[in-house]
């Protein structure tokens, strides 16, 4: 099977692995020529793994037409801000239905779709096969490294589920099938709001107590939202929720995580909102649930959100809205 | 208020700490007379603490009749093996109704009842109020320091249950109430038998995200498990739940965590049986439930219990018992 892969980054990069240990052409789509001569000619991604060596039979090109051409499955690892733009440019070079994999994780830039809702808004049933999104805990640092990871083929299809499940399974990246689409597609893209805060404290000095207590109050939080939109609560117990909330909120490697470190660590967000390029999801993720939430009555309260919002949006001091989060009224934990 | 406290290891002294600065006279009862002088003559707790210099209205005796004198509060932080003995000895110094607060986390060595039953089998409601339970994410090393932490004060008694959240709650200790006693005790016991197999993946070079997919699919085996106790299921949502299991599975704090990192260091768990002199509550809690689902027709499965009953008890190789966990067959999500 040949699978095409929108991006050359970390994620790209992981999965490549995976189907190209599973036996799979694979051929990733990139805009930096360095990156593309980088994974061709020194069989390297020198910018997120200096010291992985990858298979020669892991190809990357400029052109998407070449990337496309004969793919029967096309994964999306790019930033969700260009993806939109990237499915038009697809959109007159499909020849065969193919299945569109999704592994990016946030929201449309103009019109705040989730990704399998803007994918299927730009390609029609005719052009592909139902939608997968491919979401877990995997940082992509430990994947390449060929570390056991577990993750999730969700899909309002089974059968594509399974297929997907099918094509990148293997001993040490097991998937499991789930058709709770709109669950994990929120819970993955909130999840990202969550790990700044997580970086947040981390960066303020707190510990693992109240980090814990973070993650716990943040599924909760996450759940509620999810169920507003029609996800299953119980998604929310499985790897595309405290999953992957756990793995994105407690380590290093997440870049939500750092830059709410960063943050953190500076006591104010205004130096990091000015000059970040880094990709990190979780700062426009906030702003798009913040300003849903607001704007709606739906009866539910999103405390964190609210908090980094204040932190990223107002430049609102870190350590003051920690402090206020953490002393709300004594209660009941459910309430 | 008095608060005798049955014990004067970490978890002690932490607590002793945390009421301590909320006002409370606090007496440490112990059977070590270096950790009492300790405490009493260097204002430390070497064995735990080196670094930390506790006030001086911080004592300790070994006298029990001494420490339970006058007490509105008995809070228990000894190994669950101890407790029976020990409030056997306790029952005649009572002279007026206390409330028992229990920090403990297993089961009763002879019945293999939880916690407050073993509390409640030895003494009766003419001699206490309704029991407490104190649970949730908190490295006695970081309320210690005074680190922000988040716990639920459990009682079948609302009342109760919000009368110690008073005694402990302050700005950097959080007390939250819930009325799910079977909930949080089970599930605060089956937590330390997943944070052993935690620490067997950690020692044996997994990284975060096969830590995140045990998590994940911990916690769906510790809720199945409570649920045929009479838990309910969205306590294993909140901080005695995830938020517990957390803290205990990721950090080297825990002591069952290091005891499953030790294990699989070595490839090989006999050693660390035959020479462990550290209370470890998941080693014998994993006994306990291994037992009662084998003897009983509950239909659920326990896989992580019984792989790491495997590793303990019948010394099979952890890396092999790793492998055939992770290498089930590929499924839904929830199945």
């Amino acid at each position: 099977m040949k699978v095409a892969i929108l991006g050359t980054g970390s994620w790209a990069t992981g999965l490549a692995r995976v189907l190209n240990d599973n036996g799979h052409q694979v051929m990733l789509y990139g805009i930096n020529p360095d990156e593309i001569d980088d994974i061709n000619i020194r069989h390297c991604n020198y910018k997120y793994f200096k010291d992985v060596q990858l298979e020669e039979t892991i190809v990357a090109t400029s052109s998407l037409e070449m990337t496309i051409k004969d793919a029967h499955y096309i994964l999306i690892t790019i930033p969700t801000q260009f993806v939109r733009e990237t499915l038009q440019k697809i959109k007159p070079l499909l020849k065969e239905k193919v299945t569109i994999i999704n592994a990016a994780k946030g929201f449309d830039m103009n019109t705040n779709m989730r990704m399998s809702d803007t994918i299927r808004s730009v390609l029609t049933e005719d052009e592909i096969n139902p939608v997968v999104s491919l979401i877990g805990p995997s940082h992509a640092e430990e994947v390449v490294e060929r570390i056991l990871t577990a993750v999730c083929s969700v899909s309002l299809d089974e059968t594509t589920a399974k297929d997907v499940q099918k094509l990148f399974s293997n001993h040490y990246f097991r998937v499991y099938t789930s058709n709770d689409e709109i669950g994990a597609e929120y819970g993955a893209a909130y999840k990202n709001v969550i790990a700044v805060a997580s970086g947040v404290i981390a960066g303020l000095g707190y510990g693992d107590n109240t980090r814990a207590a973070l993650i716990t109050r943040g599924l909760h939080e996450m759940s509620l939202y999810g169920m507003i939109k029609g996800a299953k609560q119980e998604t929310y117990f499985g790897l595309t929720g405290i999953g992957d909330l756990v793995v994105t909120c407690s380590s290093v490697h997440s870049r939500n995580f750092q830059a709410g470190y960063e943050i953190g660590q500076s006591h104010r967000a205004l130096d990091f909102m000015t000059h970040n390029t880094k990709t990190c999801e979780g700062v426009r993720t906030c702003k798009v649930i913040h300003d849903d939430v607001m704007s709606h009555d739906y009866g539910i309260e999103t405390p964190i959100v609210d908090a980094v919002y204040e932190v990223l949006y107002k430049n609102a001091s870190p350590q003051e809205v920690v402090a206020s989060l953490m002393n709300r009224d004594l209660k009941s934990e459910q309430l």
